[in-house]
């Protein structure tokens, strides 16, 4: 399961807007589409949506001269930024590219847009390798947390379609532990309103051959209550510096009540993952289309008119991180000062 | 909005299955179809499922002789009965109309099965008083707990297409509020898997021209992390006589987050939802279909052949309840003790 390839002159996702009930693949050719693919969620998953974007620059170094590729590169890294405000790999991704072609013109490195374009190709290249060899370090330091017998309830999906790699960065662990032929099974909620947990959690498992049981969002409770479960392992969009997890609607209350049942919580993400300069009354929580909730796969589920509130993130405070786990190793509280440990940037 | 009407030798039900989206009504005739109206859930929620059995029992009323209309009658509590094995309310009414007609007919009350019949009629008919009755004082109890300018979350739908009523339990102080000319908000969860929230709550309360705001299960850490709910009032539909509350999958996570935030935590429910004799542990949580999963008004949203769990109801032990408002006044903790003042039975 490979949801992102890149062909040269184009680059190729798989519409994860309609898995697991159609296998469609859409081929972008500029950064206006791969930001379009962003926005409506052809593509997802913050480490997907870096990668894509970093891909969605090098589609963007065009012109006749040095200065006009940048220009077109930096016009490029607005309108990606613009396609979802919470997921903070994508600005990552777009200013690792614009910074590496600015300095490289700066340096003389490269001497015409063809250059440039190469470069950028092997550094959209080297953001992928990168996200992957950090997953498996993820999956690793997370396995150490895993013991035969667990199942683990997550949230969304933070798999390797949502890295674009087929690894992922939650499901790594049981991925890792699963192919040592450990006993482990996993609940995946279904993850209303975009429903990534029924549709795709349930099936990149399933193909792997994970035991996973689906459960709707409001049975998180009752399974942690009822001790079915050992660990909770979610993704992360964005994490502060104190410890502040942004991930899917819905994490917040795992963690309140995985800290209340005395569940273990980690958040699993790449360093790059990190925001070190915000603080929470910085970031703004995306809401999206009421029709979301109002529909469901095109079938209406409540009243046309009804006022809806669709925010598609939530905050978990640190007080309910038991650590989280990056490539460079798991970070433990207090978060404040260990950090800037692990995370250099 | 009265979703149960009597008509002497039928009982017809809006069929709460179909809506908002049809406004169907059904028309049984016998105990079974009221069996299968509850299993169902044409009729739903506890009070409306305890005055539809009411009559089911009436319509049980059959036979030459005492005798044989009194067989009838138990056959008819034990199809009734089971048609929901969580709701306590089902086999309290059946009993309540089993235990005066075996009293009616030892006693020489009734000379003959016509008027057995009548005094079901009549008896089922108080059923029905006597809730509209409980619940215009539960929502008085809970009025005191309401201030103008209060957003309150719900759960499910505990309105009066949940009792029959019109009124309702848990949304009971909120109407009368807005009959008051207080401003007051409701955010009601679409209440995965059946929808009871997008479907019901949100249509009900629309109708009654209250401000609603429709969020998804997800969402309900959020509003409360953000301080945007000042109360949080629910129904049951059993509850022990420590404080333990059987209510729709989804509300103990609403407890716990409400607890942690330091949110009032409010269980609305006639005295008949208790269940004085059971423990935690003899309680049943009713699992359903797993299609109801797997596919949504007809529509997949998972791959077919995943393995779900679909609990419907889950339990909120004492210590997230603030307070249980009843027709008799409100309980406060410690429950174990205070249960007992309030309800006799």
């Amino acid at each position: 399961l490979k949801p992102i390839e890149w062909r040269g002159d184009s680059l190729l996702l798989l519409d994860q807007s309609q898995l697991p009930f159609q296998k469609t693949w859409i081929e972008l050719r500029d950064p206006e589409g791969v930001s379009s693919a962003i926005r409506n969620m052809q593509v997802r998953g913050a480490p997907a949506i870096g990668i894509s974007a970093s891909y969605g620059m090098v589609l963007s170094v065009n012109g006749s001269s040095l200065n006009e590729a940048l220009d077109s590169m930096k016009r490029a890294k607005i309108v990606l930024d613009s396609a979802r405000p919470t997921a903070v790999n994508l600005s990552w991704a777009t200013s690792r590219m614009l910074n590496l072609a600015n300095n490289a013109v700066e340096q003389g490195d490269v001497k015409n847009v063809k250059e440039l374009r190469d470069l950028m190709e092997e550094e959209a290249n080297q953001v992928f390798q990168e996200e992957y060899e950090a997953e498996l370090k993820m999956g690793l330091y997370g396995l150490e947390k895993l013991n035969s017998g667990d199942a683990v309830l997550t949230q969304c999906n933070a798999g390797g379609l949502a890295t674009g790699t087929g690894l992922g960065t939650a499901l790594a662990p049981m991925k890792l532990a699963h192919a040592l032929g450990m006993d482990i099974s996993v609940f995946a909620p279904e993850t209303r309103p975009w429903l990534q947990g029924s549709r795709l959690t349930v099936y990149e498992l399933m193909e792997d051959g994970i035991k996973t049981t689906l459960i709707t969002d409001t049975a998180v409770g009752l399974v942690m209550y009822k001790g079915m479960i050992q660990s909770v392992m979610v993704g992360a969009d964005r994490i502060l510096r104190d410890g502040h997890v942004y991930n899917k609607i819905g994490t917040f209350k795992e963690a309140v009540i995985a800290h209340e049942m005395g569940i273990p919580f980690y958040a699993l993400a790449p360093t790059s993952t990190f925001d070190l300069k915000s603080e929470e009354k910085d970031v703004k929580i995306e809401e999206r289309d009421p029709n979301e909730v109002r529909f469901l796969r095109g079938v209406p589920i409540a009243p046309a008119e009804v006022q809806v509130y669709n925010p598609v993130f939530d905050v978990t405070p640190p007080k309910y991180v038991t650590g989280i786990i990056t490539e460079n190793g798991i970070i433990y509280p207090p978060f404040e000062k260990n950090v800037r440990k692990i995370v250099q940037r």
